[in-house]
């Protein structure tokens, strides 16, 4: 592949016409024309293994051919495209389907938000809520934390990048550690002191939001000890807990929540990315019933009502009737862990660290640069994989669920060849 | 048509498991199956007649052939459907597309921002862009203008029932009056003084955002004069000017920016709805090249790629080759005008002043509670129409800009039906 | 007066010692010395006219002789000095005399209460008790108010260089125009649309503060039909109102409030300056009963119990026994009234315009520099007189409440004089 | 003594006419006429000893014979009272003899600002010159800080019935753990971690401001360790460091500063209480050359020239010439060590805690609402002491510097007897 000569010809559209502002197209110049389950093509027919699924919007991989039955099958037939918060059949027929297929089972009680379609738009539901609800201000968040990029949500976001980007100071928010954040300092402790001590200068607040992984942050995974002591503080201080799932649910950990396994239980949870199954924009935010104290229209959004997105959304669930699903998920995440652990025992100049859990693991590369530098050899040799963390340190897996074993192979062998080449 | 039945039985699921938060099938409280063109259709096949457009989003009507041909041919061909800001082909086309039908045609030099798919996305990438080019913080907006429901767009609208619903107070920005606001008292006058005064009390802002006509605040047109004289505040002052053309933009008033008439240039132009040509969601930011001062990726968000959107998106800027579809338009508006003159003049139990230009025109009804009512009855005899203005006092005509003239005429009997029912 | 010798001797300590923030004693670079009444004299044994009393502090003159006597006294008795809010025989003493020689006569009724002895103290509790006693943030303040610099009263202040100093944006205020603001527009209609229209942007606040002449914004007295309008907004809206009596108050516009001859009826009212009577340190905010909703030490400071200034206030009431000290400030009033209009109408060449009322009153010059060039000149002839305006367009009479006929003429005198010089 | 007769008459003025904010006419409820040294005497005749001295305001105790008799003989030879910054001898000598017995002999260079006469007012002064030279917003203090009432210094306070009390959210400003605050935990290497990592959330702060020993927040002493880390982390991320020694300052630790020990060099120092000497309101910020960068007036108030405070202030610099008065204060630092280590061991009820350093020493009581307890039995004998501490939960000893060996004995003897009694 020359990517040199591409970036003058193909990519020019892109440089000429569109705003600096514009970012996978310059890790990945390319144009990418067809996909299919774990794999693109661009239009020069060249083949990739997709490491990265949308950032986490694929985790059914790419046009699942129920999925695209369906909605064709809705266009063909004029079917409500575009409906606000209008009764349609697919709204109808997902709010039924979620309620059934994974609220019920997991005795989950909440109320349904359609907030706009997408992640950033429900985390800024869920602060909102919070705070009309308890009538506070203040709502701690943690390090490295991603919520979104809108004021709302980026004040949440720990990232100093994109929190200058807002061009104002962001308020009303607290940042505390996040699990295991200081070597040897227990954070749970620390948040503790500060909510218990009147004098510590941080009021009590309406909410803590989390995610339960850190997607962005450098694939941080919270122990699930101290997701159930967190939801223990939120409790003893009437403190709403909010889980972003945006990018750790829709079953990217194993489970269809990320914090399953944890037992607790949040008071509201957003949910992006993958609920729409196909890659369309949708977004939900779960409210626990007497949290659901909205005035009607009081948060709304054009693009509340994506039918398209309802369709394929409802067809996704269809994987969470069985545990069969899940279960293959957790299969092929203890390959990828040992496939993790193998590479940092391998390559020790990669000074790596493991990171993450279920399909959402990482490589934190404790050498300055190194694993940008991995993901951009990987890309000319096929694999679509990018870094996380405050300084890209982190090589972030993040394959589609539906991937197979010979994909996961596959990708994890371009990896380490891309390794190999670039520590050469 | 039983509407009681109905909410009994078919708005079951939505009462039950959605959010207390769904406003608009509480008003239209049925389940609509069907739409084409300028028409919906409901579970149990009634029909109606479409003056809401998906509150501007379906200026195209619903489900438009050719788009629909072109995105069911896509899907088939497992085009890739989420692609962040990776470059593939239906991006390209758009970028081409729009450069050489929208912009090269009218002089308008501006790099293309792709902000994440609504309107309060890239109404914050506006207010983020202007603040970091400028250096300042304070951003001024209008009475009664809505920008969306995101922190940052929140904080430049107007309505206070909204911006109750953020739980914290709004910062860094001050309303002004909107043209015609306070009766007998030039509103330029008034921010001039302001902005002259060092003792005002208002610092320099880093910009000023309005809509040319303001949609949910009660379809108030602002003259082309005090545009112009804004615009040259704006450069008076070193103020960015920022134009949400998010409702009025896409051909709404009659031209495809609807600041056109007033010959302005604005610094950075929000799109969205209607972008999309087929209802799904999409957003821009038009940035003038001096100020597309991003870096890389400062602003993101997960569905900034809506390849279905692009593709639809496309297909609707081939309206814009020639003037036909402009004309057309500005005839429809006539017609509607006239229409609105005479509903005033024949029902002057109404108090109603005309509002709006375009096919974006209302009646203020100045009688408490009798614009609800109009839209209420509209609705149970086959014509989907809603209020706008702080109280609701607006009964807003949006129709899709495709509608015919005997489906204008139709939907105008049955307004007129419904006035002198209510008026009985 | 050789005033560049001066400088490089005399003020070498300040300016090589002191900070650059300091002002005055670069527009006044002489060593103060000796004081009384209305004159000052420098250590080179020059004499000064003061037409400032220390920015409106010294309305009593200086070194008033019963003052004097009853604080060597005190100390010659080793009184308390410094007591906090403990009792003490001055607080007590002033507590009643207050309460008998200034609120019983006037039929008002407020709570005292002493906020730490400065002006941007009391300023500073005023917010405080306005926002807790009605659980809203927002306070609006108007146009060219001078309120105080610290963080909350810089936040209702106009002067965009104070404002800026903050370093950071400040927040939960309003600006409003004050009265005849806007040449032709009547204010009081664009606060009540604000406060109407649901739609406005501006959240109903908790208080609205202002001062009823603007001192520092420059000599700017409302009407006070204008002041019974805000008033009666107040009431209307449940708003609380806070007059800032700072510098318009103890008697400077010939009441012992400034507000009393628009028979309104202020929530809480701040007062400090002149309220020390010997130019002491000291601030009282009176508040009405039902709004004095405090927790003990919820508002504190170190100097709330200064015990001079409370035995020099408690001495400068006797003033207010009788009409007579009122009567006499009028009638001074008229004559500095007839002096401003003979020199505006002598000197068109100032394009002088009134301003004020009582013994505040003031020049507004509109000729770029030409008010301070006249201050200055006034200085090396031994007048002591400053600017005031966002530009220091106005030349500010603030003579002693106390001065006689004889200084007050030799004042003016002085004044013409150094206008001739100027314009010469 | 019979205080609950003397409440209903005594105090009846207090009850009646003040505000319900004050706050030690409460805990203290007689009305004090006369004090020397360290002895206060009420209206009836009665002794008490101060542990108090005006919560630091006395260091050199009461009416100091030599500063009474300077400031009678200037009212006496009507000197210049009320200056605001123009230029007086008093001020002049009180510059240069700060200068010459203060910061030449510790080789401190400060350029010298008069901010206003409270502790209120040198620390906002000190947070607006740290944003406005580095140009960022936030600032970081201590966990249990106390820096003063008004919205500024409030926003650096830690105390939560404070910070309600400003009615609006606090912004701009962070938390971080003082010294020791939580057990086992290295409360630098938090903030460290804070500082380097970009993505927490926290940006890089304007400055750090800090009391070395917290008085209000429980006479919390920072070890000199601590201090050196702070002021070497703010050297390596260009933070400026003010320290508020507002209560600390002026010998209260046994040096006149309380950071000489640490052998750091602030950016920023804030002094007041016993700057003034005598109890009189003063306030002086030292300002490191190179960040002196205000406009002339940028940052003003009215008391700013209070002479009389500045006589007492100079004559009490008088006690720095030599090393004597702050050997004396070392000594007595000791006997009250003991005597707090002694009353610990012997009264284990209390579960004790010895807090501070120098004559600035506190016990924690670990037993709810028994450290007021005590406090109230104290006055009831004789002593005037307070509590400090987010729960009032220490006993508070801060008497006069200038305390002999006999009163601090008879007042630890008071304290013992109360313990007793209370504890009986």
């Amino acid at each position: 592949m020359t990517t040199a000569v591409k970036t003058n010809t193909t990519m020019k559209t892109f440089e000429e016409l569109e705003s600096a502002v514009r970012s996978y197209s310059r890790s990945w110049p390319t144009v990418f024309k067809k996909a299919k389950g774990y794999k693109l093509w661009d239009e020069d027919g060249n083949e990739y293994i997709d490491f990265f699924a949308g950032a986490g919007t694929l985790n059914y991989g790419h046009n699942d051919e129920k999925m695209q039955e369906k909605i064709i099958e809705y266009i063909r037939n004029d079917g409500i495209i575009h409906s606000l918060d209008m009764g349609t059949p697919p709204r109808k027929e997902f709010l039924e389907r979620f309620n059934e297929v994974i609220l019920t089972p997991r005795n989950l009680d909440y109320k349904i938000m359609f907030p706009g379609p997408t992640g950033t738009n429900t985390v800024e539901s869920a602060l909102k809520i919070a705070r009309k609800v308890t009538g506070r201000d203040t709502v701690v968040s943690f390090t490295n934390a991603f919520h979104g990029m809108t004021i709302g949500s980026l004040s949440v976001t720990g990232n100093s990048f994109k929190r200058k980007g807002a061009g104002i100071p962001l308020h009303h928010t607290v940042s505390m550690p996040f699990d295991d954040y200081v070597e040897d300092q227990d954070s749970i402790v620390y948040l503790e002191k500060f909510l218990e001590d009147s004098g510590s200068g941080v009021a009590l607040p309406a909410a803590i939001i989390l995610e339960t992984v850190q997607g962005e942050g450098g694939i941080n995974a919270s122990r699930m000890e101290w997701l159930k002591k967190i939801e223990s503080l939120c409790k003893q201080w009437d403190i709403l807990l909010i889980i972003d799932d945006v990018q750790a649910g829709n079953g990217r950990t194993g489970t269809f929540f990320s914090f399953e396994p944890a037992g607790i239980n949040p008071d509201v949870v957003c949910l992006s990315k993958s609920i729409g199954g196909f890659g369309l924009p949708m977004a939900i935010t779960l409210i626990k019933p007497e949290y659901d104290q909205w005035g009607p229209g009081e948060h709304n959004g054009t693009f509340r009502g994506n039918n398209l997105a309802f369709i394929a959304a409802t067809e996704a669930l269809s994987n969470w009737e069985t545990d069969e699903f899940s279960n293959t998920v957790q299969e092929k995440s203890i390959l990828l862990s040992r496939a993790v652990e193998m590479i940092i025992e391998k390559y020790p100049q990669l000074k790596g660290e493991a990171r993450g859990r279920g399909l959402m693991q990482g490589i934190a590369v404790d050498v300055a640069g190194l694993a940008e530098e991995i993901c951009a050899e990987a890309f000319t040799r096929g694999l679509i994989i990018e870094t996380s963390g405050p300084d890209d340190e982190v090589v972030k897996f993040l394959p589609p669920l539906i991937i197979d074993r010979e994909g996961l192979e596959k990708g994890l062998e371009i990896l380490e060849d891309s390794i190999k080449h670039v520590l050469a």
